[in-house]
C-alpha cells in the first residue's frame, strides 16, 4: 500500500527533512516557506487554521511561547501515496522532544503521526495541508490490526 | 480559503452525509465501500491502518468493541480544497456522543476535525485519505488565530 515512484518517494523526503532542519534551527521563514497560500492546517489539538497567513501567525506564536529549542526527530515516512496530478499524501511519524504546553503543564516526549497532502511546484514539493495527531501511547495495545502494533 | 467549484462541494457533502448514515445505522458494508482499496486511516489515537483491508478490519472491530449504537453528528464542512485531478481535501467537524474507551473510560462527547482525502469515481467520490483529531477542549482557549476561537 506504500508503492509509489522513487522519485516522489524522494520529494517528500526532501520536502520532510527540510521541514525538520527548519523546525529545529527554529526558522520560521524557512518552515513557513514550505507551506502554499491556500495551506490548511490541523494541529494536534484540533485547532484549524486557513491559508497561509493563519498557519504562519500561529506557527510564530507557538515557537514563541513554547516551541523554540524543541527538537523534532523524523522516524519515518510511513506511506506515500500518489494523486493523479504528481501530488502526494505522506503519513510521517515523528518524536518530539518534551516541552512545555502552554497550560503549564510539560508534555513529556512523545510521538506524532502528521498526514501531509504536498503538490509539486518549480521549487520541489510543498505543503498544502497538514494533520497532525498525537499517537496516544495508552491506546496503542488496543490496534485491532495486530502488525501495526 | 475554502474557494472550490460548487459541484465539489456537494459531492463533498454527499460522501460525508453517506459516511455519518453508515456511520449511524452501524452499517459497516455501507461504511468501508466509502474507502478506496489504496485508502490510509489515522484514527484519533495515532493508529495508521495501510489499505482497506485494515481498514475496514480496524472499523468492524472497534465498532463490536465501542462504536455500535455511538452516533456521530455533523457539525460543519470546514473547508474543501480542489486538487488538479478533482480530487478534494475537506476537513469535517463532527461530534461523537460519549462512549466506553477499550481501557475502560467513558469518553464524554467530543468534538473532532476529520481531514479526507477524496478521489472522485464513477460512484461519487471515495475516502483514499483520513485522519481523525480530537478537538481537545481544554488547548482551545491557547489559539494564536482569535477567529478561529
Amino acid at each position: 500500500m506504500t508503492e509509489q515512484p522513487s522519485d516522489l518517494h524522494a520529494a517528500v523526503s526532501a520536502l520532510v527533512r527540510s521541514y525538520h532542519a527548519a523546525w529545529n534551527a527554529d526558522d520560521l521563514d524557512a518552515l513557513c516557506a514550505l507551506f502554499t497560500d491556500d495551506v490548511h492546517w490541523v494541529n494536534i489539538v484540533g485547532m484549524h487554521w486557513h491559508g497561509r497567513a493563519e498557519v504562519e501567525q500561529a506557527h510564530r506564536a507557538f515557537f514563541d511561547l513554547m516551541f523554540k529549542g524543541v527538537s523534532s526527530h523524523l522516524e519515518e515516512i510511513e506511506s506515500v501515496v500518489q494523486l493523479s496530478g504528481g501530488e502526494a499524501i505522506a503519513v510521517v511519524r515523528l518524536r518530539m522532544d518534551a516541552f512545555l504546553q502552554p497550560d503549564g503543564i510539560m508534555k513529556p516526549e512523545s510521538v506524532d503521526r502528521m498526514t501531509l497532502v504536498l503538490v509539486p511546484t518549480g521549487n520541489g514539493l510543498r505543503i498544502k495541508h497538514g494533520a497532525n495527531i498525537w499517537v496516544v501511547p495508552e491506546a496503542q495495545p488496543f490496534n485491532p490490526v495486530p502488525s501495526r502494533n
